[in-house]
């Protein structure tokens, strides 16, 4: 056998460290740059979202503008602009030279962005396909200058190289404009930056989008409230939703000095009663120093936890789009003759707050003979790819349809002129991948999709059933209109009555007819 | 509005790093650790997959011991033995306590582990789910002592932590056991730890295999050949699966000095000829100093590539599991009445050779009615999750079976007692997930799973058309047998032959009868 034997010695020469960016960057279909067309989606996404998150969290009504240029042989420029609150210069190459770099990975918030990740993939995205760097100007009050960067990342090291760091003329007062050269292919349709622009302007009716698409066509979606969504909390891990490990973490980085004050400082709906519960349940000391609690203590503390009552976690952190704002943006958009929706009290997955709502339209575009559309979101966020991995759709072909009155082809969507909504609010969306394009199945999940889309449907069928009656009754009481003045003309044939006479019975008939069916 | 408005300032103070392991820490999902059950599955299929990759390229007979022990309330302690070269003492923290720290990330060369993520991750699940460090126990020779190590990882810093390093007894000459004690569910069945070692033991006849199942049960798998798989060669790139970006980044770090050594040094099929010919068409010195070449130059760089004729990508990288090795690893699984294989020439996908190769059973105890079942491989390694979202399973739904004399719903697997086996074999394995569960759909790589399956499907048809037209001549054989005996008596009566004649007729007819299916 003529094999070069490999020995422990020879192969400890070669491992070591791989850095997330070059991990990423060989993986980038994980990310959502799988081919041109989708990286030109994925890019525009991450931009808006971000400056979207920005805007709210300062209390800003968000003015965007979306711009895309064709550069020829596959290269286009994306330049997204917002009045948002800026990024201090110090924190702006990282924010987009690095990834795994930002402020919401570690808190529960409800919130677009959640890893850090995008915006930075994004620009390396640009940088492997082009060359190019990303270029961020930012300026943060009319006090300050505006600073313009030209970056771009060292995926050897997940580091940002300056290229360029100066100080810029700007006529915004604050705001952020970020400009990346990709690789990319510009197609319309139901996976393009314009479906997505338009979707997100359904679920974020506070949001003015400026959009100039390659083509030299534009396309303003004007607000329709002036109202910002309802600031939505931070809050604490619930603790039941932390485990052994994690529980064992906490504990020795905690600053509390006692068990019971640690329980209640660092998870939410514990008072001073649930802390002493606990510790009573779980055989423990109050007063234990948490840092020298043993593996041991941890799973009685675990115990101690699961036999106590706790109150869910609080709810004020996840906002829904709401009933009235859901059906004015979409009603701009699809022209049904029916629309409804339904929004489902708070729930919980693995201690993580989160809320369903749905809507469903009837009639509109949608052909009668296909399948419904879908439209999906995440914290208010389009999701455009993946339809078959996500936990909604999943939801939407379990719901027995036929049982509302429509036709559905066994596991699969309801057929019809049917549009269905599905948000998803939640202080962390569970997605399947890190292009965050479908929610992972988790079954109390899943089972408020399911409800909300079933109370949809028991109104669809209300409609549906009272549009059958009156369709019914109209067929009825023209087939008995033909046939009035027929009448008038027998009595007067039968009983001599006059052509004054006749047309008074004729009237009084139809007069009756039409009061019946109400 | 009562907001408590956020500005650029007090965001910045809340924008820091994410640790890798902190990141898929919560998303866990991504890796393979979504639930118990799987988690068992994700944990030990790591763990052997690892040693294999070991054994194989030290040039040694895999022997490996699965045990998995049951400790009661969802805990298991999964134990993974082999016999392989060992690990150097100094790297065992880094490999089983950091994420994204290996050997094969850096390199192209066909083995099953490639982002030094897999048994780190598992040893992470089993501390967050129990509190238990890993323990690591190897071996480099019989001159060494044996090393054992408790690690757990530190999520904060992706780090390793030490909780014991001693030297101990062992009795083995070479070889690395993993123990980890994880959160668990053992199930049997189609996406269980039995079924994946089972499907291992398909696709790896050179290993063999000790299982001991938490109920108590074992299965020992023995191997079936004494040959090694044949040893694959570790690749350069080639120059056409490199992006701009890329090859920016690989000019900035060489060591050559002249254009033209970088590309005959970097990259795989430039000779001296192929180099100049590339920085003649990309109008550049060949004299030029690579570190110094500008993106504009660049630019011209990758033109000249693509005007320049590259031998296609070298193959002996990639090796096939071989038709006489699957079939013979099939047949003592699958009991078939009918077995077929087809063995692609290599391609390229992205510059990545890739080799695929399917095999067909027909018979067997998948019921008739029901669909095919079908075992994907990725580098020898069964894929038993995400079936749906492979590249493989598109491809054998796209074939039309019909064609073949087999049954088929639109869109879906043929229907009947089929076992369809698609197996990839390349450099680098484009997985749509880190958990490594599917093959993404690249269509050059459906292609070439679809021609194979064609070829096994057309091999099929002929089996099929045999097997009928031999019933068909069986029926009308059992049919004429039938009657021979009464011609015998009709001519006897007839033509008066005695009791010997007939009896010859007969015979005769019935030589002839037998004669003439052949």
């Amino acid at each position: 056998m003529n094999r070069k034997r490999e020995t422990a010695e020879t192969m400890a020469s070669r491992q070591k460290s791989i850095s997330v960016s070059e991990f990423f960057s060989k993986n980038r279909h994980l990310l959502g740059f799988d081919n041109p067309r989708k990286a030109l989606l994925t890019a525009t996404k991450e931009a808006v979202d971000n400056a979207l998150d920005a805007c709210e969290e300062a209390g800003i009504l968000p003015d965007i503008i979306v711009k895309l240029t064709d550069l020829d042989n596959e290269r286009f420029q994306m330049s997204v602009e917002d009045n948002g609150p800026g990024i201090v210069k110090r924190q702006i190459p990282n924010i987009f030279g690095k990834l795994l770099y930002g402020s919401k990975f570690h808190r529960l918030k409800m919130s677009r962005g959640q890893q850090g990740i995008g915006i930075s993939a994004a620009g390396m995205y640009g940088l492997i396909t082009t060359g190019r760097p990303v270029h961020i100007t930012s300026r943060t009050s009319t006090k300050a200058a505006a600073h313009h960067f030209q970056l771009q990342i060292d995926t050897k090291k997940n580091k940002p190289e300056i290229i360029k760091d100066e100080e810029q003329e700007w006529e915004k007062d604050h705001g952020t404009k970020v400009e990346i050269v990709l690789q990319a292919v510009f197609k319309r349709g139901r996976q393009s930056v314009d479906e997505y622009l338009r979707q997100t302007a359904i679920a974020n009716p506070h949001v003015s989008l400026y959009y100039y698409a390659p083509d030299g066509t534009e396309h303003f979606y004007e607000r329709s409230t002036e109202e910002l969504p309802p600031e939505t909390n931070e809050i604490k891990p619930h603790p039941r939703g932390v485990e052994l490990g994690i529980m064992q973490g906490m504990l020795k980085t905690t600053k509390a000095k006692r068990l019971s004050s640690f329980l209640q400082s660092e998870f939410s709906r514990v008072s001073h009663n649930v802390a002493m519960t606990i510790c009573e349940k779980a055989n423990l000391s109050y007063k234990a120093y948490p840092i020298r609690i043993s593996r041991g203590d941890v799973e009685q503390l675990m115990e101690g936890i699961a036999q106590t009552k706790i109150l869910n976690p609080p709810t004020n952190c996840v906002a829904p789009i709401g009933e009235e704002q859901l059906l004015k943006g979409l009603s701009s958009v699809v022209n049904g003759e029916f629309c409804t929706s339904s929004t489902r009290p708070p729930a919980v997955y693995r201690g993580n707050p989160f809320i369903i709502e749905a809507a469903l339209i009837y009639g509109g575009d949608n052909a009668a003979d296909s399948p419904a559309r879908l439209l999906r979101f995440a914290n208010r966020v389009p999701l455009l790819y993946q339809q078959g991995g996500c936990c909604s759709f999943n939801a939407a072909t379990s719901v027995n349809w036929r049982n509302y009155g429509v036709q559905q082809p066994r596991g699969s969507l309801p057929t019809g002129p049917i549009t269905i909504v599905v948000h998803m609010a939640s202080v962390w969306v569970p997605f399947t991948s890190e292009s965050k394009e479908a929610i992972a199945r988790y079954p109390v999940i899943q089972e408020e999709v399911t409800k909300a889309l079933q109370e949809c449907g028991r109104k669809l069928k209300i409609h549906l059933s009272r549009k059958k009656k009156e369709a019914e009754s109209l067929r009825k009481s023209n087939y008995i209109e033909t046939y009035i003045p027929h009448i008038g003309y027998g009595l007067r044939d039968l009983i001599d009555l006059k052509e004054d006479d006749v047309n008074n019975v004729v009237s009084t008939l139809a007069d009756l007819l039409t009061r019946r069916p109400s």
